[in-house]
């Protein structure tokens, strides 16, 4: 049940926090501008604007040439080389991590290759904490850490970050955000979130989703994993492990098998080594660089090739129109090594949808490839770490562990 | 982007609807309790409470016996014989009215059979604002309708109560709601939903459902729907058509046609006629008795309808397991005639979701029939009738519609 009513504290904090997320989203934007879109007047902004600016995560400066006549309105910008997040994502095949500045700003990033076997815990957060120090090491003085956030390909349980199903990576019951915290050493917590879910946000947030309050991202790799936003919301389910759609049956007689331990997952039929397989190449080709030589071939005409393209879009089309009648979605977008599949396979998953989808179910809705590409789970993951900054601007920043950095690197 | 904070006045017209959304789901209860659920001191409580008596909404008196010594506490009551909604359900056997008390006791109801060919909206229409007419005509003088809504087998557009597509009974673009509304003349507007929708919605605020934030309701009929709950509210998806689970296609190798003009899909597999046809009794069985019969000879150990039993089993847990996988659900629900299925099928369902979900997906989700039986649909129709009246109590009976009954039906 809500609560009676909130406090003038409470409106004030969550205003500044909403002003302090459009111009992180939105980019920035005059007083007049944010008035109107926050539904405030304009002296309650200027207000709002004197707390952040002095708290440095905004600065108010002239606007490039407007081309106008005029004295130009002020622009409130988001303080994007001080303040930024720590952000890391574990990929099957890469680890990555990043600076991101308040805004979105990409302004540090470092990668590895990971082995595919043989990369435990440990190894991990050593590679990442390694990068997060050098990358901590070269940010300006008087900068400040707002959040750490890192996703991961498996399931994760959301108060601690712990990973209680990596099966790519052979991870189960690890206590990745806990290790990588203190590793870290930062004071800070990590949060953690499973890739595809923290693709979904971005992609909501910033990316070919902006604007959509119900949509349904794929996100393909080794696996096949699902953010789906319901109502504004990502839908997370009871314990935060919801929207496995890669584990939906499609193909219930002689499935091929997943390594979930059960047959004829969407993921078995249609994830990376399915395309592989099915093109005949499995002897020569591995990985996301295999997908990307398939549909190459397929687009050049080779027969096998678009063979295999065709019998995966199939697939795939099932799995998308199971969803669409599950959940009547503004956009389907197609993440990772589906953007490639897609590309390659759309008359499949367009014919499918066609036949399976309940006409009115499929009236409105859009098919289209992720917009941030490879770097939409990173950037969720930014996203994760800047949420308690944008929820309590004021709060997260007087917490001592928002000292300026080089007293905690030192 | 919510507001930036709540007037006096929408904070008193927020705790107005709560406290009557108290008693409405919960019964009597005492100003102390209230006020303990609520979250507000109790003089706060006493105000409102007094609100509402005065608007005729609830009355305060003696509980029953306490069996405690010393002076009773008062308990709130809401007014169950003066307010009343009208609930309707339109199934594909059998239309049924109902007047239905704030605090949800059945007042009064009427059903009749519906002849499986040939009931155009008018027949429907007019059926039911006869049910009606009757039952006002027998309410008590001084009583008030607060709202009329009706549940029906298809999909709804939910502004206005048109029934996009209806194919059990054959409707495409009707409109039911515009069009009782006219015919009940009680100048309010019908709100309409899909079945499934409105007998999730029941199960959650009344039956098996209360207290879980995720869960799963499954309705069989000649069809199979569903409603599904996220983060406690009903999923709807863009245009209000979502949740449609007996279009998940389950079986894409060889699947029986479905009405939707697909193959295959969860509703084909495991709704009335499947069963029915598996068993091989066809020629002597039809509807929900068919079911009844062959789950009845299954349990006296006919083979054949052990078999078919066991076969529509597997399905339906191929179908639960997919929706426990994206949902991460605490409940799913069996309700319409997946309650008997249900219920002769168990073991396969198990297996199913045993061999299918991941298993930190199904640690906790629990599979349960539904508690208010064939009712579920009628009471979420009376649910999404007084939902208005929860939202802003004195507001909708100031309308001039909530004059007493008499008035308008004379």
């Amino acid at each position: 049940m809500p609560k009676a009513g909130r406090s003038q504290e409470e409106i004030r904090r969550h205003n500044l926090g909403a002003l302090l997320r459009h111009v992180h989203l939105g980019g920035p934007a005059s007083r007049t501008t944010l008035a109107g879109r926050m539904g405030l007047n304009r002296s309650t902004i200027m207000g709002l604007t004197a707390e952040l600016t002095s708290a440095g995560l905004v600065r108010e400066e002239l606007p490039g040439d407007t081309g106008k006549a005029g004295r130009p309105s002020l622009v409130v910008r988001p303080e994007s080389e001080r303040v930024y997040a720590l952000a890391f994502d574990v990929r099957v095949d890469r680890l990555v991590a990043a600076k991101v500045g308040l805004g979105g700003t990409i302004l540090d990033r470092r990668e590895a290759v990971r082995p595919r076997a043989g990369a435990d815990l440990h190894d991990v957060v050593g590679v990442l904490a390694g990068f997060a120090r050098r990358m901590q090491r070269e940010a300006g003085a008087g900068s400040v850490c707002a959040g750490v956030a890192a996703a991961y390909c498996g399931m994760i349980r959301p108060g601690d970050g712990m990973v209680r199903f990596g099966p790519n990576m052979g991870w189960v019951d690890q206590a990745f955000g806990t290790e990588l915290g203190l590793r870290l050493g930062l004071g800070l917590p990590v949060a953690v979130g499973n890739e595809a879910h923290l693709g979904a946000l971005a992609e909501h947030q910033r990316g070919a989703g902006v604007g959509f309050q119900n949509l349904i991202y794929l996100h393909g790799d080794v696996g096949v994993g699902g953010g789906i936003i319901v109502g504004g919301k990502l839908l997370d389910g009871d314990g935060g492990y919801g929207c496995e759609l890669g584990h939906m049956m499609v193909n219930p007689y002689n499935g091929r098998p997943c390594g979930c331990g059960s047959r004829g997952c969407l993921e078995a039929e249609v994830g990376e080594q399915a395309l592989i397989d099915a093109a005949g190449r499995s002897s020569e080709l591995t990985g996301r660089d295999g997908v990307r030589a398939v549909v190459d071939a397929a687009a050049r005409g080779d027969t096998a090739a678009r063979d295999a393209l065709r019998r995966i879009g199939d697939w795939l089309g099932i799995g998308v129109a199971n969803l669409i009648n599950l959940f009547n979605p503004g956009l389907v977008i197609f993440g990772g090594m589906l953007r490639e599949v897609y590309q390659g396979a759309a008359p499949q998953v367009h014919s499918r949808v066609a036949a399976n989808v309940l006409v009115i179910s499929r009236e409105r809705v859009q098919l289209r490839t992720s917009a941030l590409g490879d770097d939409a789970t990173l950037i969720g993951a930014a996203e994760l770490a800047f949420s308690n900054l944008l929820t309590d601007p004021l709060g997260v920043l007087a917490s001592s562990a928002l000292a300026p950095h080089d007293a905690m690197t030192g």
